[in-house]
């Protein structure tokens, strides 16, 4: 902190106001973080420079811990959290328990900093969260003034949509998650935009969009759906390998052959995608959940707001034996 | 309380002496806490009952937080504390951190109370455990002294044996996780025990034991290792859905048939036991979660020693089309 007091021309008391972003005069911050920044300035959180790091404690919230990318999200965060020494208290709310947590807000005054993964915020929400007055970081999503961690959701679906049409398929159909579920709507929307984008790009009319219950058993119920018209697509795209799975048991059980007249593409890489030989657009998940600690022990650390900090992780097409050439 | 004392013919402030373990003459102290058992004596969490709840948190210790039962137990154990109005702090050791874990112990004054899930522990950890001087749980194990939630895995595996047998199968083996593993390995051992003695009291020959890494890869290798030998079983049973899996995807690789030729049963009822027809001894393990908890929530408000509790959930057989009589 001397460094960069003395790097910056002011005293080491106005370096640390600057940081924590008590009051200092505009320009003398700017000159403050500038300086913090050119220095290269982090501390380690066992260091003093952890000042608001009073509980060492970060909150995970998560809404649907069980869903296995959020499991591997509680993995990839608590392991780099507890790398630097702090714990991790997880919150798990889910559709109904939401709206309670966004009114009472337990983890307030129980945590130096916190995780939100995967949720569509509301207004109401983003304001009751930057009214805790602490570090927070989103993962799987992005809004305007949050640290974010995620994929590129478009990219990911425009990804399988490519390989689809690159294989000859002509008619398509994606099943997605249940629309009226608060959770997660704004991923289905990326995914479904995408998928759409790089379908009608090859000239085909768009996909048709069925949905379901997000899940297994909504993905099994969605291909019951699709089997039940007059004219079958020749692939599918699921918006998670979990609901890819379901359309694949429906398929199995109707007797239809995945690929040879029916492809499925899923987008996770779930552990079990390669024991079902299910292609898919595999995303980072442990990573994004270890990136996401990462970018609220910076916060921590040094207190430079990360302006704009959005760090997007690469997906890849993961080709197996569920997607083929349509029949002839 | 007033109640408690009066029909105890003592003081309140014995009373909470006694309920606190504090010192108190030990007839004394029976009498109270007969008393308490006799009038249900329960008080709220939120109440002043919950004297030792200082942090309002519990601390949740897992091996492996993304593998599906402790994804599972994670989500049950939570809904049940913040339902009572306290936070779940989550420790996930693993293989790698378990020593650092037991000699530091991070949890000790961060929690009330703390439910340590699917652990063989040594008499040191134990000792440690011991001595953070809290509530104590055990979940999917038991140990003399520890108040536990659990199944019966002996059981469970014998009902997968007999099963088997009373299909008609006369060669079968049994698929299970890596013994050098200092987690889980009681749980295996349990297994094991209940399936041996299930198929040598219908008068076979044990079954061949495979051991392997756990999980989905691990149960594919151990498959292929079976699949090696001159002389083929016709039934598998797998310790865990999981290695289910990866054992039902070697042998779709290999081309055998499953069950026309080998069936598989293994013990969980996964998610993904249904969309892959998987039989299965299926054990309530969000329930777990929430009976561990539960239990906790009983210690920190009433503060009766829970003298050998050890509550047995139940499992039960799910028969899918994995399994079927052996071929002619």
């Amino acid at each position: 902190m001397a460094d960069v007091a003395r790097h910056a021309g002011v005293s080491i008391a106005t370096v640390s106001r600057a940081l924590r972003d008590a009051a200092v005069a505009p320009a003398t911050r700017e000159r403050v973080l500038r300086s913090a920044r050119e220095l290269e300035y982090v501390t380690s959180p066992a260091g003093s420079g952890l000042s608001s790091g009073r509980t060492k404690t970060v909150a995970l919230v998560v809404p649907f811990a069980a869903r296995w990318f959020f499991s591997e999200v509680i993995v990839g965060a608590e392991t780099a959290l507890r790398e630097a020494g702090l714990d991790m208290l997880l919150y798990n709310i889910g559709r109904t328990d939401r709206e309670r947590f966004f009114a009472t807000l337990p983890l307030r005054r129980r945590v130096d900093a916190a995780i939100v993964v995967a949720s569509s915020l509301t207004p109401d929400q983003q304001h009751q969260l930057r009214s805790l007055g602490i570090p927070l970081s989103l993962l799987g999503s992005r809004i305007e003034g949050f640290p974010s961690v995620r994929i590129d959701d478009e990219h990911a679906a425009a990804t399988a949509g490519r390989h689809l049409v690159g294989l000859g398929h002509r008619r398509v159909a994606m099943i997605c998650g249940d629309p009226s579920n608060p959770v997660g709507t704004a991923t289905t929307a990326r995914r479904r935009a995408g998928f759409t984008t790089a379908i009608e790009a090859a000239g085909i009319c768009g996909p048709e969009v069925v949905e379901e219950e997000w899940g297994i058993t909504g993905g099994g119920r969605a291909m019951g759906r699709i089997l039940g018209q007059a004219d079958l697509p020749t692939a599918i795209f699921a918006e998670s390998d979990e609901m890819a799975f379901g359309a694949m048991h429906t398929l199995r059980r109707a007797g239809i052959g995945v690929p040879d007249r029916i492809s499925v593409v899923g987008v996770d890489d779930h552990e079990l995608a390669m024991a079902l030989e299910l292609t898919t657009v595999a995303q980072p998940v442990k990573e994004q959940g270890a990136a996401a600690a990462r970018a609220l022990l910076h916060q921590l650390t040094d207190s430079i707001p990360p302006s704009n900090y959005d760090r997007v992780l690469p997906t890849r097409l993961v080709v197996r034996r569920s997607s083929a050439p349509p029949p002839p």
